[in-house]
């Protein structure tokens, strides 16, 4: 078997398509509608900035706006929470996420600081009230966190079927606040059967094993491999070639969903070459489906943010105006 | 193997009596110190008053205190949102639960009562920013449900090894908000290998016998067998006693811990028989722990209730002052 390869890149262009489409649309009847993204950034992190580039030319290119906070090294927890609160009072933001890590030289508690943001502008899904309603299964009452909701949204289109997800064996690595733990409530409330592995499970390997869906979020370059990568990697080493071994090492089992939402950046630093926890050439010989990293997961949760600013501008500019006329 | 039977009746002794003396020995330096669990209860239902009854009656016995408030069954959502308001700005109130379900004959949101709560007041850790912390590890910022807490305490204290569940496979039946979901979390960040399988999940029997640790929470008598108990049966129906039938019935992994969170009414409605959603007779031959029903997971619920309102009181009222005053 032969994966198919999941371009996150295609599937975010027709994301960010349609939710340009719906912009325009509702501009007909709102001249003035606008969805904007706040984006607040401490200090200068050269990887920082890359990544809000990105957000800021995507919103746009399609109609939306991005407004870029940026604050300086010195900042004190005190002054950036009134950024925040500003930011909640503004009635021409639509959207508020604070790029992490901060940069900064203050202790600063990031989790404090993100959870002041007003729920209903928190298109990150990363304040822990929406991540309590997400846990609980109020999937009407959240805003999903974007790079689990890429992942969500690759299932149902490279499968065609939006409820692919119920009734399937889910396999997470990684339990994060930002990736691992919302993946998993998110996949668990589309009726998956969920199972999260960590540092501390013993034997990941036969848990993702199990899985229909393995969606990958360690934060470790091809930690997932598949079995010709090992046959082909000892055949090299023992200078075998003709007889093949046979050795159990496959962590994929075949026909899986595989999900890559590793960033690792690679060990040339001359290099910007980026490398995800699965190790892609290995796995797609087993895997039904796979995301490639770059290209994958990466682009879909720039795409889900602007939708989710998207969505958030027109419940709260559009509220109580006909359905018809937004 | 028997399983040890693991009575949460008497280890809910050993919590209440422990809070009891952190009480007494608490009023030595601070004479006026205070532990009171408000009870806010809409309507009459008979089941309520039992359950009720006994939490007051346990904090009573410990030197806590805890008062009902019986508002009529006629009462609106706005009435009794500021029956929370007022129980959070009242200062001698440590922990305030609203008992579920409420008996009431207009539509009221239950959860956005819930979420009304003050977080330091929340002993029964439901509101959404408190499940929030729990999903996503802040094990020190949340307070603990108090059923999964129960079931965590019984694992900790039978087996004598706090770090018990650590690297264990955790398979947890039901996903609801008060057991299921919040048990996941507390044991994926208790370090186990969480699977929760629910409504929707195929063989649920195959992802039983994966675990080290089995908790149950899916309101159906007897749901969970061993296999003893199927041969038992069969052979009872085919007539054959001396030659067995082998079959593969059995959902408990040979010397697992399955907890027991179901609560059942019998069919009989004169009798008040009380049945767990596992089969006790016949798990207790495959098990190494077993909680029992009635007598496991329910004193230990109300146990840690009466702990958790401690432990606000202790906090809120204490603050700042010296611990060994304490």
């Amino acid at each position: 078997m032969v994966a198919e390869i999941v371009s996150g890149l295609e599937y975010s262009k027709k994301v960010l398509q349609d939710v340009g489409e719906k912009i325009a649309k509702t501009r007909e009847h709102h001249p003035h509608f606008d969805a904007v993204l706040a984006i607040v950034q401490v200090g200068n992190r050269s990887d920082s900035n890359v990544y809000i580039n990105a957000k800021l030319k995507k919103a746009k290119e399609i109609g939306a706006n991005g407004k870029l906070i940026k604050l300086p090294d010195t900042i004190t927890q005190g002054d950036l929470k009134r950024e925040i609160m500003a930011l909640n009072h503004d009635n021409n933001i639509d959207g508020i996420i604070v790029q992490l890590p901060l940069d900064c030289k203050h202790e600063i508690d990031a989790d404090a600081i993100i959870d002041l943001i007003d729920p209903l502008k928190d298109v990150d899904g990363l304040t822990r009230i929406n991540a309590g309603r997400l846990a609980r299964g109020e999937l009407q009452r959240t805003i999903f966190p974007c790079t689990p909701f890429g992942c969500l949204y690759l299932v149902q289109q490279a499968t065609g079927n939006p409820n692919f997800v119920s009734g399937k064996e889910v396999v997470v690595l990684g339990r994060s606040k930002i990736v691992g733990s919302p993946a998993a409530a998110l996949f668990l409330w589309h009726h998956g059967t969920v199972t999260i592995c960590h540092s501390k499970t013993p034997n990941i390997k036969e848990k993702c094993l199990r899985a229909d869906i393995l969606i990958v979020a360690i934060g470790r370059k091809h930690y997932v491999k598949g079995e010709k990568y090992c046959q082909l990697k000892i055949e090299k080493m023992c200078g075998i070639s003709k007889k093949r071994m046979l050795i159990d090492t496959d962590w994929i089992k075949p026909g899986a969903f595989v999900i890559d939402c590793g960033i690792n950046v690679g060990d040339d630093p001359t290099s910007r070459k980026i490398y995800g926890d699965v190790d892609t050439e290995a796995a797609k010989e087993v895997a039904g489906y796979l995301t490639p990293v770059p290209g994958g997961v990466g682009p879909m949760t720039v795409a889900m943010l602007i939708r989710n600013t998207y969505e958030q501008a027109r419940r709260r500019r559009l509220a109580g105006k006909d359905e018809d006329e937004q």
